[in-house]
């Protein structure tokens, strides 16, 4: 019952928003009491909090998968940003805008996970396209991570891209090419330049 | 009198900040009474709003001459960059964040210079490079022109760099050659490689 009670919550806050679902909604889509949500769950908040850590894992499995399967750092980089743009399709912004300004512990949680595991991962790739001759030797590693996760947040800030809304994709594009571009080395460039087509 | 007030004002405020120079301390220093500082200025934020403006001035005029004598837009973007890395040595950022944090009629001048002047000379240079064949043609010149102002401030920002501060310059060296990196085709590259030592 409880993976249910998520499973259904989960998919609520992703249509709605996570403000605007109560308790109510979630047991009447179910077709069960409030008073069975209440013997999993103590409040709304605890809900919110397990649906955000259960997703965080999930995504980091996925991730995984993909970083394993790829040939070469800048395969890699390209394929876990094709897995978000997939994601953010189906993602309705309002929910993590909900989580940030309502449920400071599910926002903590995943405060922490883009710490941990999110600037991990861009190092991890960064570092081993250094060591294999993709990327060149001078980036410093922190600030190259640093400013990929920071300029994927600018990319969905509407008062940095006013008008973007409409097509914030396309600016996450622009962002993540020039983003790999720069990392490049001659090596890094004779890959990239099979893996997109659009090549200058 | 009015120009050796507001020389004598902004060297104060470099040297201490905004906040802790008062109108006794500019008239100490000039050897003069308060009451003549008053015959040209209503207040303290009259004078800190007239330095601003006339800083800016002087700035868009010195940037101007390098833009002209620039052979091409990569020297230009580069030559920029320099003089902005040399004023910043003698500044004291505290002076910025004063004026941000305590003047808002002064900091709107910024502001409008930031939106108006600063972003319209990074259009211009984007422009001229697509233009050129030194920029690829697929860039999108305002996501990218709003994507270098803001990773200059946030090149500043010690939430974002944290520990950055002692070597603020080596951070804003790493964002300004992977954003020109970045941008580049072949043929940018080999006038790039020209000027930047370091090349791979």
């Amino acid at each position: 019952m409880k993976e249910k009670i998520l499973t259904e919550a989960e998919s609520l806050f992703w249509k709605y928003g996570v403000k605007s679902i109560t308790m109510d909604d979630i047991a009447r889509q179910l077709g069960i009491s409030k008073k069975t949500i209440y013997q999993h769950f103590a409040d709304k908040e605890a809900i919110v909090y397990q649906v955000v850590k259960d997703k965080l894992e999930r995504d980091e499995k996925e991730y995984q998968c993909h970083f394993r399967g790829a040939g070469n750092p800048v395969e890699e980089i390209l394929k876990v940003s094709e897995l978000l743009r997939q994601h953010a399709v189906t993602v309705n912004p309002s929910m993590m805008l909900d989580v940030q300004r309502h449920y400071p512990k599910a926002w903590q949680v995943f405060l922490k996970h883009k710490e941990d595991y999110i600037l991990m991962s861009i190092r991890d790739n960064l570092q081993r396209g250094v060591r294999e001759g993709f990327y060149r030797p001078d980036i410093d590693i922190d600030v190259m991570a640093r400013l990929r996760i920071e300029s994927v947040q600018l990319g969905f800030d509407e008062r940095v891209f006013p008008g973007a809304r409409a097509n914030v994709m396309a600016v996450q594009e622009q962002l993540l090419h020039h983003f790999i571009r720069g990392l490049l080395t001659e090596k890094g460039f004779s890959v990239y330049n099979q893996y997109n087509l659009n090549t200058i």
